[in-house]
């Protein structure tokens, strides 16, 4: 049985994390079958959009302690779990299309990762979020980087000293999902949301997420002079002539890229 | 007829986009003309607060796309109108005046920039907010420069990737606007607030609008070491010293940059 | 009488500003004895959580205006006062322990400051939260440092231009502070909130503090790069191997740093 499922539906590829008895843990093993499947999907122009999920109760509740505890451990082992897990993450940020995380259960420690490491992120009304290393001796710090990212210094640092459980709602409220749903409609909110993205150009997809990354940490006047020569090269592409052209007609849009 | 229209009454100055037909469009004549005005305006002490509104349905929609579909369009010309743009918006930041957008109808693409780019915003109830060009081809880059900076990453990954409207409450939720008012009240409102500013010594709003920018990027303790010796400065000034002696003393200030 | 009291109580470092006839102002005097006993404190391993809090009407309302009002004050008058005070606010984010702001009445200008510079805030519904140097000519720019990275840009361009009181509530949607609770259950909601902190080890609250400061102004790449070593290196740490062995085998962690 693989650890990461993966299947296209249409323009949309579906990651289902595959570990249900485990709460899909992030093992070694289940790690690098997803770098090697994202990978795949980074080259694959037929999908414009990403979805991740997970199987059975859980979306995911991080590393594999039993795989860290073992008499064997050494700083060696510890820097390639922690290495190939900060790769898979920011390759979700380097991935060509939106990436979606859709969550339920709960989604905690490396899981919560994954959901601020995603683009974007929808959640069922009783999906719980939580970065709860400081009880174990052993601080959320890689979840940190993206979560401090997205949700604000303040509200990081709350859910990672205290390790506290957060619901949908206060994850809507801090900004680290983007829409709460009921769970008997959780998938065809995200299937819905997924073919909004869908209908776009996937070069235009692709430059708007790359422009957004490269330009996140940016100072403002550095940002400025990097975006505006990229919105010019922009306006030269076969699918902006395309789609500016067909707003003025009043028509729809023909892409090259979809 | 202008494309922009410039009226001080008493400490405020209005600027009013006033291409209605055209749901204030920016194009490159309108920019030039508005950069012009913001130079004038940039050093007229007797304006104290600084105003951004559209005539007619729109706030602004953006960019003139019949500008940028002509045949004779060629890398330079985009380059233009992308640069103007951007010094446009800078310009918003380097007045020494606090920059008001008050909002109606709809704000989209370079209109939302318009926004994101002011240092506060008030919006009608019914006013709609967008970055849609993904919709079009060509991926809002430069809105999305000030607009992540004032809304956080997953917000404005969410309207950038999907194009969708916002309405004025999600707009004050995210941050984007800091005030909603009744539509009929609009104007009232956005006039009663500009007052509240223009009640302070120029000298003061302009030396920490400078302060804030400055600071904005860099890592904190670079900021503190910025801050603790501009405040010290600040404390020389004649405005400073009239303050706190006033405050003391229980009566009301002089200012004598006003 | 001491400007600022310290008292133990188990694991908990209370410290009161005790100038309530000034409203807790910040005086040369307080800010020095406030860095000494923070001092003190840091060393201290005993002490797992520190609050701050105010005694009398107000939590704290900023500096002392007749200390920078007298005739003989000059810049360096100036310079050092504001160089304390970004010293001692520098100083929360440096404590191993966490620090949360307890606040009732008001806190303004460096009272604000405070608030923003400890890493987790509390406040009685009542609270009220201002940066009004604007309109004493003072601009609030040392407050402006953590403040804006606190509530973001837009939020806190209105606070520091208009100088307005925003409420308890406006506060936590903000993210300026993380709870608000009844004025008769605030220092029982605090002492609870820090004795939930006070169970971890010490060594980890330390290590993940460090580590969230440190990275805090990266470019999510280079905090990447840092937090994976630091995590990996957390793994060896002998609390950390106790707590992840006590959570596989389903029993208490006995933390050696406590």
């Amino acid at each position: 049985m693989e650890s990461v499922l993966f299947e296209k539906k249409g323009p949309v590829g579906w990651f289902t994390l595959n570990r249900p008895e485990e709460r899909n843990a992030l093992s070694l093993e289940l790690m690098e079958e997803m770098q090697e499947k994202l990978n795949c999907v980074s080259k694959d122009r037929d999908v414009r959009v990403v979805v991740i999920k997970g199987n059975g109760p859980a979306f995911c509740a991080g590393h594999n302690l039993r795989e860290m505890t073992e008499d064997d451990c050494d700083i060696r082992h510890f820097r390639k779990i922690f290495s190939v897990c900060s790769d898979m993450m920011q390759t979700l940020h380097k991935l060509p299309q939106p990436v979606i995380a859709q969550v339920h259960g709960i989604a905690t420690a490396a899981g919560c990762q994954i959901v601020a490491a995603c683009d974007l992120a929808i959640a069922e009304t009783g999906a719980q979020f939580a970065t709860p290393g400081v009880k174990i001796g052993l601080f959320c710090s890689t979840p940190m980087v993206p979560l401090s990212r997205v949700i604000g210094r303040r509200r990081a640092l709350d859910m990672l000293l205290s390790g506290r459980f957060i619901s949908a709602e206060e994850a809507e409220k801090f900004g680290l999902v983007n829409k709460v749903t009921d769970p008997d409609k959780l998938a065809e909110e995200t299937e819905k949301w997924a073919m909004e993205f869908a209908q776009y150009s996937l070069f235009t997809l692709e430059f708007g997420k790359k422009a957004f990354y490269t330009q996140a940490d940016w100072d403002e006047p550095s940002a400025y002079n990097y975006a505006k020569e990229a919105i010019a090269i922009n306006c030269l592409a076969e699918d902006a002539q395309e789609g500016m052209k067909a707003f003025v007609e009043k028509r729809e849009p023909e892409w090259k890229d979809r």
